[in-house]
């Protein structure tokens, strides 16, 4: 085991984690004043719920030995309670321990993405049921799927995409991105549109600074996602690092300029949205391409997220916060792109169309795409539905209308007049 | 030496200080809009005032050899300056000058706490002097006693508690957040109730973003604090970092239950005190427990604290911003229930009660709890009592009423109307 | 190659990267409620821009051969596109790719510092074309003369202040703020004064809040910054982030002393600048000086420039947000000193004046300086003017008064009362 690579894997943890307020941060501005309480929460309280079922099963469930070799659930048994990561295993390239916090906040961050589909409208209570049950049935799995690598001596067995297919996923496209996506869509179809959708005159963003401090927050915790999925410090990890610094400028500029060109100017929360749009996209990719290469998927996943976005007014699905336009159609740039500019000289090794390989690769990049699409999709619809049944998803039109925050929190966001008598000989320092 | 181990300190010393602000944003959220300037203030003010002493003779008073072998205070001489930390010692385990920033955050930090109890009605000037004095006589001494070990070749000799008694205390629950709450007693006793406590209508939070994102901030940073205490990048580093992650989202899901079943709803300000008195209740036992202790103590000080911090109100005491009933509540929690939870697979490698371990940790936790508690209360008092006589503590009361930071800083910290002509014709967009 | 060292730089480049969203902030909150997102804009958007041209060609001039060795451009042509950063070099000391990324950062950086003096009056896309066109023609070539070194083997060949006069800067005294603070000058000179400058009673700073978390924020991606640019993990870089610790605390300080003794008060603003004046004059510094010259040197930046932000309204140019009282005169301060306060025991080897070093080295420090304020602000303000000739450079006057974010970005940043029905019945919980 070598210090360097566990020093990288603590640090990108930390990153990761960053995530969820940045998270919350990018999510929040972009909702009403008294709806943004509740979207911080639906991110700190399902990241907090699935941390804790993942040291109940959820790590055993994706990172077990896979049940009957099929590469489809791991062995939930094996490491519940996760006691087993308390044994030093200085043979192990990382120790247990570590892997495990490492890829809680995978799990944390990806059921946190869900909850921008349903700003402002989802009773807290059933969006922790629906969280909870999530994560175990939809995440965990795919993550195995995904994630899951079998050892070399046959000794730890994982997922059929990993696996079987070998589609390249290095930090997540499908199993986080797409995935999100795809039950973002599937709960905001349950779910509804918010009352007075698509005007909404009730709930614009209300603080477009806190969405571009967001933005660069998780840009910053992005590298801790991508590069620390290199799982050692070195000339892999750097690579990834390069491509998804690169890759997010272009998603910026891509998006700024469709604006721009289509609106005549360049708003922030096109740029903060282009910046994540671009992230997503090189996260299954960051491993496979080069700078160039990072710079096109990333300009493209900018570009074409900018229309994306719209197909909700057309389809007239409410999908609050843009999860499906951003993560689901960034996710699957990202990942069939890979087909394409994958280049042999990157750490991954393949070659996509551009560069000789052929359109096998894409194909391999297509079935883990529809695959996760469909699991994810399917089983979401189906939960929310239970959920919906079990105990109603939506809160009350009027409570709505006059904010979410209150009814579901008994809290106001902001207070800033508290002192009315002074507040009118308030000198203007 | 390892540069692995060195990377992930500085890394580590990057997240304590990231604190800072993270603190600064949580106290800063809770208190009223003409009033978080003076908070931020005290944070970002006493955190300097600390690190510029720590270099003069704070690291040698806490970390110099212990004075006639007592254990009670190093030697002020032997690093004064921090002129020896300039030396190459490729023997050592870490860069001296590593270890001397990593833990000088930690006096900034713990400083930054007590300043919650403080919030708006104590001169600048006198909290900056108390600060001084504070770390100076309170918490210097105290690092000595918990954080100071012999070393193998008795060359090195430090603390009571660390050496003598055998106290476990990975990260501090007693010389950071129980000293931390103890003054803060000691503090907010001398100082006074604010005017109107504790009704205040004057000043109630006026921006719970702002403490939800300072609670996710100090998480990261926690991570820092705890992790980097492992002072290696390995095993303990690892089970360190995910008990932490996981104790945390027990308590803010703990909190928000006990919020859920007493008043009907999960507040914002509930879900981040849950978050921060977890993660003061892990920081001693984050090397001495299981994931599922980590989860079980998280919950616990969760719980214990939500009910903690309405003893103010019962016994009278303005501790503005809940330093008692989360730091010091929380971190007694944490350094008592090592005693139950304890188990010799952790890195510290010690039963408690639960593990067959018998009584005898829990009565030498015991004891350097009421050790840090009389000594910090104590002393503390003494300090705010002397400042209070030489300079006075308190601002006028016409000056708290209408908002410290005109007061004390010549400011407002918000105008946002700042162009009265056209905020009326201001579209909707 | 040794994965400690390629830890920490992946660590180091994550924290510069966080410079970007917390200078926004920084920026953000110092001016007017209608002109933050332009502001937070231009440096995100002048960011994403250089990173792009790094990956283009940017690198390439930075850190390529340099041009029939004269020292003053790098090989153009040589790393264009970042390609032979994807191939893996095990003998090199760091990764290729990670240098590339880690200094992509450091570029990023010094433009966004640049718009500073252009807040709240120039349009948007002649600050992108500004910005691309200043980066490749005054940043790329500076950060060759001052970062590219020589190798030993003489394959490598770098800029004539690095390996020619050997003027010492750890980490951008010259090639960052000097250089931003000398082209923000420039810049506010060809752009002219805000209308009505300087009393703007329509642009205070509309949330010192922002401010001081950004400076907070700041202060923790400097260490990436200055104890990254040791390029290993171990006592270079340990002393640096010592230095660079106590440096800024210092600096608050003696900001916040002299704003007490001339004005009554300590101001928020005050100690933020402070904090980041010392930081900017401890850059060059950090590896050359003992913690007590570090504090030294962040007690007299922080004072000194405390009373150089006032020489703009004696000089009259609008420098909106103090870049050249803070970069251009804390990197003067900061490279200067090293040749009074330069210790040989600390990392950089070298003697000042105070340690029996003589004046070479203030003299070589001089040149330096000069060299680079001379050719920043020179090529500067012939960039500005000719942008300004081919697109112009002022928004109308009109769009200034009302706030430039409407006008560039077509938003507001803030909507707090979307809900007027409800805004008067809010209960004051």
């Amino acid at each position: 085991m070598n210090a360097g690579d566990v020093a990288w894997i603590l640090a990108s943890s930390a990153l990761v984690c960053m995530m969820i307020p940045a998270l919350a941060l990018f999510y929040g501005g972009m909702v009403g004043s008294r709806r943004i309480l509740n979207m911080m929460m639906m991110c700190f309280g399902g990241a907090s719920l699935v941390a804790v079922l993942w040291a109940l099963f959820g790590y055993s469930m994706a990172f077990g030995n896979s049940v009957n070799g099929l590469g489809l659930i791991g062995d939930i048994t094996q490491y519940a309670g996760l006691e087993p990561m308390l044994t030093d295993n200085p043979d192990a390239s990382l120790p247990a321990a570590l892997f495990t916090a490492f890829q809680l906040f995978f799990a944390c961050v990806t059921t946190a993405l869900v909850a921008g589909a349903a700003a402002g409208r989802m009773k807290f209570g059933a969006w922790m049921v629906f969280a909870g049950i999530w994560a175990t049935l939809v995440y965990f799995p795919i993550a195995h799927w995904v994630f899951a690598f079998n050892s070399a001596d046959g000794s730890v067995t994982g997922g059929w995409i990993a696996n079987g297919i070998k589609a390249i996923d290095f930090a997540g496209g499908t199993a986080v991105h797409m995935n999100a996506g795809a039950a973002a869509l599937a709960l905001a179809l349950v779910l509804g549109r918010s009352s007075g959708w698509p005007k909404m005159e009730h709930s614009k963003p209300h603080s477009r600074p806190l969405v571009l401090v967001g933005a660069g927050l998780l840009w910053v915790g992005w590298f801790g996602f991508n590069a620390g999925s290199a799982l050692t410090a070195g000339h892999s990890a750097s690579v990834v690092f390069l491509n998804t610094a690169v890759a997010a400028a272009a998603g910026l500029l891509a998006w700024a300029l469709v604006e721009r060109i289509r609106h005549g100017a360049t708003t922030s929360l096109g740029a903060a949205s282009g910046l994540v749009s671009a992230l997503v996209a090189i996260t299954p990719a960051c491993g496979a391409v080069s700078p160039l290469g990072a710079v096109a998927i990333g300009a493209i996943a900018g570009a074409v997220c900018s229309l994306a976005i719209e197909w909700k007014f057309r389809l007239g699905f409410d999908d609050s916060l843009d999860v499906v336009g951003v993560h689901l159609v960034g996710g699957i740039i990202g990942t069939l792109l890979i087909g394409i500019f994958a280049t042999d000289s990157a750490p991954n090794g393949v070659s996509g169309l551009l560069y000789g390989g052929g359109l096998t690769q894409l194909g391999i990049q297509s079935l883990a795409t529809v695959a996760v699409l469909v699991y994810s999709f399917g089983l979401t619809w189906v939960i929310a539905k239970v959920v919906d049944m079990a105990m109603g998803l939506r809160i009350h039109e009027e409570d709505e209308l006059r904010g979410i925050d209150i009814a579901a929190h008994s809290e106001f966001a902001y207070l800033t007049d508290e002192d009315p008598v002074n507040l009118g000989s308030a000198p203007r320092s």
